[in-house]
């Protein structure tokens, strides 16, 4: 007997599921180390500080782009969402929303996306679903995961310690991740293709924290809305005036290119492996040459800076010396970015 | 501004989503008590005790059912599948992926029954995510949720502990979940509305294994596959053959009839609010009483027992004397039962 496309038995709970489970879903596992059948994964003694705990679901279409896949997205978003609040991520959980008629290959590609992600971060998928629904009520592949990380240092980075007079650094160019799903879905022809930057930052993130403890603030992802949404989620919860300076921010040539053709701002593009840190103005010099050393981080700078306000605002200083407020994002621009 | 269905900018991640979030999606939080707005939740500590972890995806179509609905189902389902580990439910997360077009009104409701289940069952969603599809490419509304567990009792109760000798006890009547949102999604005419048995069983299996200890070996809520799956998940973890009494085991009348008409095996019946419990012998009765004073036992009986084989095996005992193997199911008889 053999398969080559999802059927909703698969689904089922019986042994056509633990057949799927076993074959394409977790392949690597060794003998001897055999998943536990229960219903939920024990963890070990996670002795020594607090935990933290997170969700997301990834819905990106198309589910393979330049420079990543969905798996790759699920993977190292849960990652990055435990990173950004100065936690080790320890654990994910998986769960697959898959469609009727899913070519078993596209979901082997992508679970093997999965687990290399899953190693590069260094988190260990201990629990799982599979769900199947019938053709025509999903898009392939949806997928939840789940994270538990344990918190490196108190207090924990966090979006509402932003404080007048500290520096905004970004990790790198802007914009990449969604340049290059728009690009693949509009098949537009490119010189140079853009690669998504999707990537697990807790290696980077956890040693900053680790280095710089206390002086790093805050720590944000530039997902969904970009740049412009993160500075307004810093804005909102810290109440202060976010300024960035337009000249300061780095975006690849090809990627403006792709923003200018379809009319979009690459300050609301989403990034996917990208940070933001706020920190004291002191560590900023150092925190840029630290970041600048990392492999998620060559492109680092100092972008901007905290200013005292009695209402949440987002400033962009223009490079001929003008300022335009930033206006939060309504939503994405293009749906399904994530 | 007022909006009655949704619309891919709710799931964009700007200010649509923020004010779904606030008006639907978590409508009940108090002045004072918002949640923060950070990537991760950070969890008090949790010491003392290992903790569970796991994840369910809930697709179930349709989203009402009599006796229920799609949130019941995935507060109750992870928080089942933390108790059936011996572990306390401490924490959800909730991943959202809904279809454009959906009623607000709709939604609403589903997240009404999301936060009262967990009221009822004692937990506390912290974390959270919200999707949205194109029309067409999901089906009203898919829900994730990931469950973090203390656990109670060491060696915990597992899959991989029943022993020869062993007692077969199932908390109550098969198949009530599966034979009403069958009976609803057939629109059959029934006399005596069949109720799906959806419910958070923490507090009868936390007091059961706090009560009884290490001679509870094994837990299973008895889902997808019902109790045929249950059983054969437990004979392949312990490689033991599990003898069911088919007199002992309980049906509604009204259930039976579903299945015949339809042509199912109650045995393969999904049930959301049971639990199969495998215990030492000694305990058995006592086991029974204590479930029967319990709000969700009170049709416990001692339904078999676990008997020494070389392969895993399921036995029923017929009314008339004979043996019967029980197969494994294939999947589930009708897809989208959970």
């Amino acid at each position: 007997m053999s398969f080559t496309s999802l059927t909703l038995a698969h689904g089922g709970g019986g042994f056509r599921t633990e057949r799927l489970l076993r074959e394409v879903i977790f392949p690597g596992v060794r003998p001897g180390r055999k998943p536990a059948m229960d219903d939920s994964a024990i963890l070990p003694d996670t002795a020594g500080g607090r935990l933290a705990f997170t969700t997301d679901s990834f819905i990106v279409s198309p589910l393979f782009f330049p420079g990543g896949d969905i798996g790759r997205l699920a993977v190292a978003g849960t990652v990055n969402d435990l990173a950004v609040v100065g936690a080790k991520p320890l654990y994910l959980s998986l769960g697959l929303i898959l469609e009727e008629g899913l070519a078993i290959e596209t979901l082997k590609a992508v679970c093997e996306s999965i687990h290399a992600t899953a190693d590069e971060a260094g988190v260990e998928i201990v629990t799982g679903d599979t769900k199947v629904v019938e053709r025509g009520k999903g898009d392939g592949c949806y997928i939840n995961t789940a994270g538990i990380g344990r918190v490196l240092i108190e207090p924990p980075p966090s979006l509402s310690r932003a404080r007048p007079g500290d520096a905004l650094i970004v990790t790198g160019m802007l914009g990449d991740h969604g340049a290059a799903v728009m690009a693949r879905r509009e098949s537009l022809a490119l010189d140079s293709p853009v690669r998504s930057d999707a990537a697990p930052l807790n290696r980077m993130l956890n040693a900053l924290v680790e280095q710089f403890g206390p002086a790093i603030h805050a720590l944000k992802d530039p997902t969904r809305g970009g740049l412009a949404m993160a500075c307004h989620d810093i804005a909102e919860a810290s109440t202060v005036q976010i300024e960035m300076d337009e000249a300061a921010l780095r975006v690849r040539p090809e990627v403006q290119g792709i923003c200018d053709l379809l009319g979009f701002d690459v300050l609301e593009v989403a990034n996917e492996g990208k940070a933001v840190v706020v920190c004291e103005a002191a560590a900023a010099r150092a925190v840029v040459e630290f970041l600048r050393r990392c492999d998620h981080g060559h492109q680092a700078s100092l972008a901007g800076r905290i200013v005292e306000s009695d209402q949440p605002l987002v400033v962009l200083k223009t490079r001929i010396g003008g300022e335009r407020l930033v206006a939060k994002p309504a939503g994405e621009i293009l749906p399904r970015i994530c």
